[in-house]
């Protein structure tokens, strides 16, 4: 008997994030679509993360009209994307109305299947956005984001897809943002949610970075799991996802298979073979980093202490940046280190290590110490919530932070068609609520159309000679003047000597 | 119960061979020494394969003080080679005395663990070779070559392993040079030896090019292989290994365990990321490549052929030639395409495309239709086998390819000793033996000492830099001149206009 894997196609969203700083240009995918569209795949990722907040920031492309171009290129493709859950495609919570309108308008304009995920997964932020989907009759997926720490064990990863079944979740996703996924507990994990729950549908999301989580695909298929994320080898590996066409090879010969149309995986794979140089400026350097596992310090995060530091003049003082991680975490109740937690933590690390332990604070880390971002799986430190208290001069919260908003929608209405160039659709009235600042300069440019940032080989050729050639060409033979002296004009060569 | 498995490092050997041309050179490689001693490795590979070649041809540095320098270095640890049988480290087959001394002599200057193969996987192509590695009372490891045809079973594999133990082998290698083994094989070959031949070790080497085969070791471990080889991450992936610290992390929570220790992984490490830069002018640009799957052509085989066709002006034809390797290769009765075979079946499906269906045979081809590299796993295509007689104008062999040829050692003996800077020990007769091309010049220039053909990072910029300003600065102030005019001089400024 052959049971068939099903695989979801990161290269539209998720690989360009990862690998070219989710840089890629529409017109750069649109060749690729009637493949991927023919390919087989469970279903194509190719929207929400941070492409959303990319689009208008450095593409001036409406993400409306991404979304919509998808839905047409990929007619029998379900479309995927990833939502973080209360703070939709933002970087705060957003009131549920808004959470609502989101999801319509996603569906609306195509959406099939939406992947909800929460930072510290807290169910209570993944709530709406789950329900609201339900309302459209769209695929809702929970999301368990997957970390190692003392608390985290495979029991508490099953009580969560419980808690994410019991919200309607159609699937559970186990997501591995960080590379950290490795094959036992991938197996324990998916064994156990379906020897708890029975046969529900598991999505298995890992990242390339540590070179092992291709063999915890392996194993999360082995214990049960129904579909895998996977991307097209040329748009894999580092901090990316493992290759699509590697994928269906490991399960050749196995009692799995992917079903996948290889002669069409060719055809993608060479599409973004041929696009990818195009982006060089954008590339990550890593290509393979085991040092989290040690660490536990994600290498973004990683990198961007590290930048801290030195701005401060404190380059040397990374080690102790290191040790101090885990201890804020802990006092943090242990939250899961992935955006926006990851930086959250990484600076109060930073600022513990340069001006003393919790001397100053950052509104963000108090926040997350008050209970501003939802609930993490330990117990906070209480005398460190205490001087959050007294720093942020606000009292902690038990509540669903989002309990706490009040109705903002008809604001965010008016607001948003006050600015120039806004349409007056619900969508950009979206844009603006979750980019205040950046939409209102990428309405008013909307109508100059896309720009690609990639650069052709050609662009890169130039660019190198006119490089080389700034300024005038160097003077290397003898060049005639005329030179006035004493009111009378002679003709001079002159060489240098 | 813990298994441990044991794990063979190729940092210094197979993996700067796949990843830099083979060019590190022995000063960039003593600093990891001590931490590689140390961490707990089954075996090291340090030597063999192409290195040797490499040394005498790039570096101008003894191989033989390399071997030696090693042993000192890494005084705990068991130094290992590759040995391709009877053709040695060299592009042909040896008489048997010079496979008895190249063997004494490696044992004699510290080698442990010989890896011996041979590219048809003919065994009487290493039956001389294994011999003597026994009576030097080191350990002979056999191997298998593996690769994919519609001859190659598992049950093929598994009745070569038992040819090797019934010459006396030690252990058994499954080598996948192309990272062809796909989990399930890897599985069921290692399965297979253990299930018929008892608790024999068994090594697996594979490369990481496809992106699967670390789920192939995963396998390989789970079917009872004993050791594994990887390198350590900043020299893996590409055309090159899995990385050692990803194997630690995948067996971590699993029955299974390396007792590496990863304070010493880290070290090395962190010896070999400051390294490889200096060598990026001969980084290969693969990244994962599985194309071989489908293809069934070797990455680099590809590319040669590729590179024959431009210098003939038919770049064009690459399809032609790709759909004529696997009739070429039937033909040949189905050689693993590892060197030298690939390049000979690849030139000669080349020629038939631009000449003819065996219009024009190169003489490797037909001494490989004419048995004089020993017997594949198929019958030869007697038709093709007739062409062959007939334009190399010898008859087909049967017998062992060495057993034709007559005692040369005391002629290599004579000969090198008539070249300048030769020092009369067996080791320079054996290096004149194995290159007589670049033997020569070799020993002329060893005085010299190694050269170091990578780059430190000022070197770099410093020719960088020396490029954008060759020549004279350019001008682009006034200049003054003193000059001279009807006898008398003027101090004159002048400006390009």
């Amino acid at each position: 008997m052959t049971r068939t894997i099903g695989v979801t196609e990161v290269a539209l969203r998720d690989a360009h994030q990862s690998l070219i700083a989710i840089r890629m240009a529409m017109e750069d995918m649109v060749g690729a679509c009637e493949d991927i569209d023919q390919a087989g795949y469970w279903s194509v990722e190719c929207w929400g993360g941070a492409t959303y907040d990319a689009c208008i920031r450095y593409l001036n492309e409406d993400p409306w009209e991404r979304l919509r171009t998808f839905r047409k290129l990929l007619p029998n493709s379900k479309l995927q994307m990833l939502l973080r859950g209360q703070n939709l495609l933002g970087y705060r919570h957003y009131e549920d109305m808004v959470v609502d309108k989101f999801v319509e308008k996603s569906a609306e304009n195509g959406m099939d299947v939406f992947r909800v995920f929460d930072a510290l997964n807290d169910p209570r932020n993944m709530a709406q956005a789950m329900a609201a989907v339900k309302r459209t009759g769209k695929h809702a997926q929970g999301t368990i984001c997957y970390t190692i720490s003392p608390l985290h064990t495979t029991e508490g990863y099953i009580k969560l897809a419980g808690q994410l079944l019991d919200m309607g979740a159609e699937s559970i996703a186990l997501k591995d943002m960080a590379a950290l996924l490795q094959p036992q507990p991938a197996y324990d994990i998916v064994k156990g949610i379906k020897d708890t729950y029975g046969d529900v549908q598991i999505n298995v999301h890992c990242h390339a970075t540590t070179g092992v989580t291709m063999v915890s695909l392996m194993k999360a298929i082995e214990a049960g799991a129904d579909v895998v994320d996977t991307a097209i080898s040329s748009m894999s590996l580092g901090p990316g996802h493992n290759p699509t066409e590697s994928l269906v090879a490991m399960l050749e010969g196995t009692e799995y298979t992917t079903n996948l149309d290889m002669a069409r995986l060719e055809k993608i794979r060479d599409h973004f073979a041929a696009v990818r140089p195009k982006y060089a400026a954008f590339e990550s350097a890593t290509l393979v980093d085991t040092d989290i596992f040690s660490s536990q310090i994600p290498g973004g995060m990683l990198s961007n202490m590290e930048s801290q530091l030195k701005q401060q003049g404190a380059g040397d003082r990374i080690r102790e940046v290191m040790a101090e991680v885990p201890l804020v975490k802990a006092d943090a109740g242990h939250p899961p280190l992935v955006t926006p937690s990851s930086q959250i933590v990484g600076t109060q690390a930073v600022f513990n290590v340069l001006m003393g332990k919790y001397k100053v604070m950052t509104g963000e880390f108090a926040d997350l110490m008050l209970g501003y971002y939802g609930e993490c799986i330990g117990e906070r430190n209480p005398e460190v919530v205490e001087i959050a208290r007294q720093q942020a001069k606000k009292d902690p919260i038990t509540v669903r932070p989002a309990d706490l908003l009040k109705p903002e929608w008809d604001t965010l209405v008016a607001e948003a068609g006050k600015l120039e160039g806004a349409d007056g659709s619900d969508e950009d009235v979206l844009t603006y609520a979750m980019f205040p600042t950046v939409a209102p300069g990428f309405f008013k440019s909307r109508d100059n159309g896309p720009v690609n940032v990639g650069k052709t080989p050609e662009q890169i050729a130039k660019e190198s000679e006119a490089k080389n050639t700034k300024g005038p060409k160097p003077v290397t033979g003898p060049i005639s003047y005329k030179v006035s002296l004493g009111g009378r004009e002679h003709r001079v060569t002159v060489e240098r000597a």
